[in-house]
């Protein structure tokens, strides 16, 4: 009788322990296991502002140049950026980092756009970087995008990078807050 | 005596229950935790075919140009395209997201490209995105690219996609068939 | 009494199971499950090495263009590239692959850059693809990128890699040492 209980026992111990490996991979959908949030400011050359520009266009397609954005909702600009990231959204608070790689406006009906990027970061707040990839369909409110890796502070970081349109002035800068959920932490 | 078949059967259960953690690991290896086919067609902007164009070379190398595929398999030549996704291999097929991204032939021996995209949808099937980079060795029947995350529906996935190239017409038509295996569903 | 005993030992035991899922994930961090060095040849189309040349400038800024690396430290210059993988740092060893892809100059004051790209192999040795991005800060003379995933021998590799500039000739030819840190294998 009493080796009966046990081994009943010793079964719900097995499921318990059982269950317990993949929940708790589950549960981290639900909670990142870091978050933080970053404005990157991106001013595009337009021919004239070479001083402040952040970002160029670098490939246009056969209708476009590489001072103009493109008709048709920019499709086809490639540009690549180094944009600062600051805590705020001022864009003369002190930077904590950079934002860099490239965006592509992608489509002819709408604005939208895929983007490859980083951030590194090289303070004593943060060192390493946060590598991102996506697309970006702007007109949304909010877009994810994936954090597909990472290295340094943030390595081996996996999750997912919400997006926001913070502000837009005409067609030369926009400021983007990006609000990073890691949902694999090493 | 009966204590000591007891110690006997949680020792079993113990390795059983190591064991269990791994090999679900491995065997995830051989079976996808989520499996799709989807179809998606490229046309590309020849000065011509503005109309029905969804992709438009950006970059081109110095012997080449943004309405003719260049020289030398296209080596260097930079597409991008936001591309109808379809669930048969019927360009005329409903489309059920769209692929948006870049290729880049990168090449001069035979043709090879470099693929970052994503897959977005927004039906009532699919709300997320995937996201997809890797090497496409066009000349093979086969190719596998990476599967580096995802959002939505698609979050943190990760996986292999097996590129087909199901149809070719000319320098300015083709279809591929995608057979998206991910094997980290969340 | 027996029974006490063994519901401690269970415990115990549970216990032990549980520590033993998580830690083995954290000391990965610190462990490699492989590790693999590499060298790659960049040599850049500049008008006359048309027969040498593994890489081509494909997209420049407005001020830039396709047979010379931009001012400014290259900033907006996108290059393509097809260079051999060589296990030495010989230029003429037989290639083991080959690394495809693109890298951006992206920054104006100094040189960075942002790479997206793949080891593709085919041996003997080795047959699949690695797949890499991230921000490359070339003035340090080490630098990580992530490992995003792979294919075929390296099905779901996850990781980083160091990369080191090993050489430098001008503005034509440079050698990437790359030491590639595996954390994840399937």
């Amino acid at each position: 009788m009493e080796a009966k209980r046990l081994i009943f026992a010793l079964f719900l111990l097995f499921l318990l322990s059982k269950s317990s490996a993949f929940p708790s991979r589950k549960s981290r959908v639900h909670k990142p296991c870091k978050r933080l949030v970053f404005y990157f400011h991106d001013i595009i050359y337009n021919g004239k502002n070479s001083k402040n520009a952040t970002a160029a266009i670098v490939g246009a397609p056969a209708w476009g140049n590489k001072t103009i954005l493109a008709n048709q909702n920019h499709f086809g600009d490639l540009v690549v950026f180094d944009d600062p990231i600051t805590l705020d959204n001022n864009l003369h608070s002190a930077p904590v980092g950079r934002a860099q790689g490239i965006y592509v406006y992608d489509k002819k009906e709408i604005f939208t756009a895929w983007l490859g990027f980083s951030f590194v970061f090289n303070s004593t707040e943060h060192k390493g970087s946060i590598n991102f990839a996506g697309a970006d369909p702007l007109m949304n409110k909010t877009r994810d995008v994936s954090v597909i890796g990472g290295t340094g502070d943030f390595f081996m970081a996996r999750g997912i990078a919400t997006l926001m349109t913070d502000a837009f002035e005409g067609e030369v800068y926009f400021r983007l807050r990006v609000d990073i959920q890691l949902y694999e932490c090493w």
